[in-house]
C-alpha cells in the first residue's frame, strides 16, 4: 500500500498559518548578565496559529500532575486555540497553588502579546520538580519570543531546541498529504531524554490500566477537522507512539502532547480521516522512536513485539516486564543474548506465561526473517555467536510468542547504561543542575 | 520490651543435631584439572538433619519457575524432611524435563549418600538460566559434601559461601532463645545480589496480589514445632523480611527459603509461639537486609516507610513504585535529595495519592526524630544542605505520609549505581562469566 503522504522537512512551521518563537530567558537563573546570555540555548518558545485552530491534547495520567498540565487540561475543552507557551529548565510542579497562578499568567502574557486571550493560550513545561517559576525571567521571555515570530523552517527549528533538557539533539517531523484536492501539512516537534514512560490521556485522568516521561510534544497542521474527531485522532495517534515508549520506566508529572489544527488548508472529509490518521501515526511514531533514541544514555534501540498474548492487557504486561526489567536492560547494553533475564522478567509479569509455549526471537527492525533463540521454552541449536550478533545491532526488535492467545502489543524500549545513573545521580554541589 | 533471644554467633549448624558440608565441583565447568581447583569458591553444600525435621518453604511466584523450586514445592507437602542439597553457579531454569530429572537425581543422590530417601531431600539452585546442569561434577560434589559433613561452626560458615553467586561476602545469622525451659536455637544463611524482589508463597502459586531475586535462604532450629505451626511462622517471618526487599525490582525464577526443625530442644508451646516467631522473625529479617545491604553495586541502604495509605495493597505499591523506581534510586546514589523524583513515583504508582496530602522525610535508621522535606505537598524551610546531609548517609529511613488512610508498608530498597550496570551487562567474549 502507498502511503498517503510524503516526509518533508521542516516542524511546527511546516503548515500554512503557523509562526513560532523562541528565546533564552534563564529559566534555570544562571545567567549573570545580558552579556552572558549569548550563545545559551534557548528555553522557552511560542508556537502561535494565525487563525483560531481546533485544539486537542493528551495529557500524562500521573496523580502527581504539573500546574501546567492542569491549566491545559482545561483549555482543551475549549473548540479553538491560539498558541502554545513552553519552557525547559522548570517542571512548574509541585508548586501549589502559586503554580497554578503562574501557569496561567503565562498564558495571560502570552495572550497580551499576541493580542489573544489567556484562555486561547496553552502551556508546558519540563525541568525541575519543586521549583517556583522565575515569572519576571519568563515574562520578559514571553515579550521577546513574541517579537521574534517567524513562520520559518528555522523558527521551528529553535522551538524543538527550546524545548530541549537532556536531550542531545533536537527532534521534528513533518509530513505533506492531499486532503480534498489541497496540499496539507502536518508538522511537530517534541523532547524526552528521562523519566520516559509516557501514558496519557485526554483529562489526565488514569484509564482503566493506568499505564506510565517528561515528555513534550507539538504538533500544527493547517487540515480542517472537527475537534472531536481530531481528539479521537491524536488519541489514537498517542496509543500507537509516545503511549509505546520507555527509557527508565518512570511516569512524568508533566508529558503533554498538543495539536492545533487551524484548517488553513484541506478538509479532513469523513473518507479521508484514515488518510490523515496514517499521517499523524506516523508524525507522532517518529518522533516518539527518536525520545527513545535520544534516551539518557542510550546505546540501544529495541522493538519488543509481544505476539499471542491472552489478552490486551496481558500483552501489554509482557513487553512492558521485558522492556522495563533491569537486568534484560543492563543485558542489552552489554550486547548479552541472555535469554533467561527475558524469561525472567516474564515469568514476572502479572501476564499469563506458560514457559513450555514461548518462542523469542531476533530479527534486523521491522524484518521479517526470524533468527529463534527459543521454541516452546526450549534453546533452538542456534550458536550463541549468532544471538550475540543479533543483539550486537544499535537497533533490532526482539519477538516474544507467548501462544497463550491472539493478543498483541508493541513497546520500543532501550538498554541501561552507566552514563544513565551518572547523568541523574546529579551533582548536590551543584543543584541548579539537577534534573526533573 | 525485652527480646525474647539472644544473637550468637554460627547458622545452619549451630541448632543440635544439624551438619553441613560444602565443597567445590566446578559447577560452571571452568576448572582443568584436580590440581587447579584448590582455593576456588565452594559451590555445591549439603544441610543435614540427624533427626527428621519438620520442614516449611516459600517459594517464587514467578511463572518461569527453575526445575528446584518444582521439586521442593512437593517435598515441603510432606511431612518431614533430612537435608537439603544446594548449588551456586547454575540455576537449572528453564531446562525442562531434564531440568526436573537433574533435579529430583540430586535429591536421589544426596539421599543416597546419606541414607536417607530422595523424598527427604529437598533442593535450591542458583546461577545462569538455560544451561543444563553438569550432572557429572554435580554428583562428584554431593558425594564429596557428604563425606565432609561436620557440625562444627566452619561448616557453617562453608554452606554460606557455598551459596555466593554475585554476593561479596557470607550472610548468617544465629540466635537462641529458651522454649520450655529448654535452650534452643534458631540459624540460617541467605545468598542474594542480583534478580532481588522476592515475592515468594507456599506453594510458588501467585497470592492474589503477585509482589516481585535469586535469594535462597535456609534456616535450621532444633526447636519442636508442628508442620503447620511451622509453615505459618515461616509465611509471616518471609513477609516481614525477604518479601519486603529489593535491589533491582526483579523477581527470579529460583526464589527458595527452607526451614528444616529436628526438634531436638526447646518445644514451641502454644504460649510460646509468638515468642519463637519473634526469633524467626528477627533472624529472616537480618538476613534479608544483609541481602539489599549486599545487592550488585549497592551503596546505599533506604528503609522506605509509607503511612497512611489508603489500602495495604496502595501502601506496598506506592514503597515498590519509590523504591524501584529508576530515578529515586540515581539520586540516591548521587546523595541527591531530589523529593521532586519521589513524588513523580508516587504519582505513577497505582495507590491512592493526593499531593497535597504527603508529607516526606528523613530519619536515622529507625530514629524517631524527622527531618521534614515536604509537609502537604509543599517544601518545608529546612535547607538544602540538610536534606543533603540526611541523604548522605549510608543508611537512612525515608518516610511517606500519605495522609489518605491508615495502612503501612515498609520496603528494604537500595540505590542504582554504574556498578550495578557494569557488573550486569556480562562479557560476551566470557559465556561462563554472564550471570542468571
Amino acid at each position: 500500500m502507498a502511503k498517503g503522504f510524503k516526509r518533508i522537512s521542516g516542524s511546527v512551521t511546516a503548515a500554512k498559518g503557523f509562526k513560532a518563537g523562541a528565546v533564552f530567558c534563564d529559566i534555570k537563573r544562571i545567567g549573570t548578565g545580558k552579556g552572558s546570555n549569548k550563545g545559551r540555548k534557548r528555553d522557552l518558545a511560542i508556537i502561535f496559529s494565525e487563525a483560531p485552530a481546533t485544539v486537542a491534547g493528551m495529557f500524562t495520567t500521573s496523580q502527581v500532575c504539573a500546574a501546567p498540565v492542569k491549566v491545559s487540561v482545561k483549555r482543551t475543552e475549549q473548540k479553538a486555540a491560539r498558541a502554545i507557551v513552553v519552557n525547559s529548565g522548570n517542571a512548574n510542579a509541585c508548586t501549589g497553588k502559586q503554580g497554578i497562578k503562574d501557569a496561567e499568567m503565562m498564558t495571560a502574557l502570552t495572550g497580551h502579546h499576541l493580542g489573544v486571550t489567556a484562555e486561547e493560550v496553552l502551556v508546558a513545561s519540563t525541568g525541575r520538580i519543586g521549583v517556583l517559576m522565575p515569572m519576571e525571567n519568563v515574562a520578559n521571555g514571553i515579550a521577546a519570543a513574541a517579537q521574534v515570530l517567524d513562520s520559518s523552517k528555522e523558527a521551528g527549528d529553535q522551538v524543538a531546541e527550546a524545548i530541549m533538557t537532556s536531550d542531545t539533539r533536537p527532534k521534528q517531523v513533518a509530513v505533506e498529504l492531499t486532503l480534498g484536492g489541497v496540499t496539507t501539512r502536518i508538522g511537530g516537534c517534541c523532547k524526552g531524554a528521562g523519566m520516559i514512560q509516557p501514558g496519557m490521556s485526554r483529562t489526565g485522568a488514569r484509564p482503566a490500566a493506568g499505564l506510565h516521561a517528561t515528555m513534550l510534544g507539538f504538533i500544527t497542521t493547517d487540515a480542517r477537522i472537527g475537534q472531536a474527531a481530531l481528539k479521537n485522532c491524536l488519541e489514537a495517534a498517542v496509543a500507537q507512539s509516545f503511549n509505546r515508549i520507555t527509557v527508565d520506566g518512570d511516569m512524568s508529572t508533566n508529558d503533554t502532547v498538543i495539536v492545533l489544527a487551524n484548517g488553513l488548508a484541506g478538509k479532513v472529509a469523513a473518507k479521508e480521516i484514515s488518510k490523515f490518521q496514517e499521517a499523524l501515526n506516523f508524525v507522532t511514531l517518529e518522533l516518539a522512536k527518536m525520545i527513545v533514541r535520544d534516551g539518557e544514555g542510550v546505546t540501544r534501540f529495541v522493538t519488543v513485539r509481544v505476539h499471542g498474548a491472552a489478552s490486551q492487557k496481558d500483552a501489554d504486561a509482557a513487553a512492558r516486564s521485558v522492556g522495563n526489567g533491569s537486568l534484560v536492560k543492563t543485558s542489552w547494553f552489554g550486547g548479552d543474548p541472555n535469554w533467561g533475564r527475558i524469561l525472567g522478567a516474564l515469568g514476572a509479569s502479572p501476564a499469563k506465561i506458560v514457559e513450555e509455549k514461548i518462542d523469542l526471537a531476533y530479527s534486523a527492525p521491522g524484518e521479517k526473517k526470524l533468527t529463534y533463540a527459543l521454541r516452546r521454552g526450549q534453546p533452538t541449536d542456534v550458536s550463541f555467536a549468532t544471538l550475540c550478533k543479533c543483539v550486537a545491532a544499535k537497533e533490532f526488535d526482539l519477538h516474544i510468542f507467548l501462544n497463550v492467545g491472539r493478543h498483541e502489543a508493541i513497546l520500543y524500549a532501550s538498554d541501561l547504561t552507566e552514563e544513565y545513573v551518572d547523568f541523574n545521580k546529579g551533582d548536590v554541589s551543584d543543584p541548579s543542575s539537577l534534573g526533573g
